[in-house]
Order: C-alpha cells, then sequence, then structure tokens
C-alpha cells in the first residue's frame, strides 16, 4: 500500500508531521555519517534542549528511523544510529536543508517586504 | 550569504519549521500545476479547516512563496499562485512526500511492534 497525503486518514500525515519537525530533521542529518552519542547530537544540533531531544530520539526509535544501542561499561555509554530506513530519509531531508540553507536570504527578505521593514 | 540549520542563531532555523508543516507541503504540492482559488485548496487538503488553511496561506505570502491576486468580479475571484521561490521547492517537498508515502507501512508498522500492538 502506497500512501495519500492529501488523505486525512492516511497515517502518512503524521508521518509528515514527524520527518518535517526541525529537531528530526537535524538528528538524521547528524547521523548519516555514523553513530553518536546523546552529548555528541545535543553539541552539533545548537540550541536543543536535553529534554527536547531526548523526547525526539524516542519518537524517531518509536518510527523505526535509529536505534538505541547502550554498551555494558562504567559509566555506560549509549549511542544513536539511523536505522536503514532512517538513513533512506536522509536524501530528501538533505534536499530540504539545502533549500533552506539556499534561499534563507530570500526568504528573510520577502518577510521584511512584507512587514514593511527594512530587509 | 548561506544560512546554516545547525546554528540555532540562523533564520535557516524557522524557514524549516515554515516548509516542514505538512500543511505548507500540501499547499505546495496542490499550486505546483498552476494557480488555484481557495476552495479549491481546500477540497484537495482533505481535513483543512478553514481558518488554519487561511493561516498557511498568510504565512507562505509572507515567505514570499505564493501570491495572492483578487480579480476585480462579482464577487471577488480570489488565486493563488506559487512565486518562482516557491515552485523551486516543490522538487524536494516533493521528495519528501514521496518518502512519506512510500514508507507509511513501515513506520507503522515499526510503531505497532515499539508499542508491543499487533501490527
Amino acid at each position: 500500500m502506497r500512501g495519500d497525503a492529501f488523505d486525512p486518514g492516511c497515517p502518512t500525515r503524521l508521518i509528515l508531521d514527524r520527518i518535517g519537525d526541525k529537531w528530526s530533521v537535524l538528528v538524521v542529518l547528524s547521523l548519516t555519517d555514523g553513530p553518536r552519542r546523546f552529548t555528541e547530537l545535543r553539541r552539533l544540533i545548537g540550541g536543543v534542549t536535553p529534554k527536547v531531544l531526548t523526547q525526539t530520539l524516542r519518537a524517531m526509535e518509536r518510527d523505526g528511523l535509529l536505534t538505541r544501542h547502550v554498551f555494558a561499561e562504567v559509566p555506560p555509554r549509549v549511542e544513536y544510529a539511523l536505522t536503514p530506513l532512517g538513513l533512506s530519509l536522509g536524501k530528501p531531508i538533505q534536499a530540504i536543508t539545502d533549500w533552506a540553507e539556499e534561499n534563507v536570504e530570500a526568504v528573510v527578505a520577502a518577510r521584511a517586504r512584507h512587514d514593511g521593514l527594512p530587509a
């Protein structure tokens, strides 16, 4: 079965919400090169709070996008890694982020024009 | 200047929020073939309320992604059309939506496994 994002009853909608969330986007991009620990993710993803990062990682684990691996060390080491499903999301996520980074000036200028402020 | 989505001070973050919003995604996809009226958009985008559709269209107009054109007819006809900037967003948006529609079953199954429910 293929989903239909225009159908309000289709779970594709819920998935669009998840993968469109900016924190999920940044987690996917942070893990495309390999597994990382919580503290590394927190440092990479500027401005994320521990609470929000934890919630994002749990939701993505539930969605089958990443795995959480606890190594039996003292202190315990916990690593997050993308699953094949999560890795497959990397390319479209990168395309959206590239668009945003390339067009940020145009959007900020449009907002300033609209609000009557100097760009 | 190119933005940096990992920098909390960069407006790329705000833009990711906007273009990641599922209603904005569906508006872009609905307008890629040409301008449409409010009632057409409302019919196409299942489940959207008039209030939320109005808010989404206003935010996208402010961001320079679409234009609102009022035709001097009785009753007045109002059409929404993507700008070149909005059109350029069509391709990455389509890639994200394709991913969501293609992988909806895998994500729903992962959620069911995680929650201990039959898939």
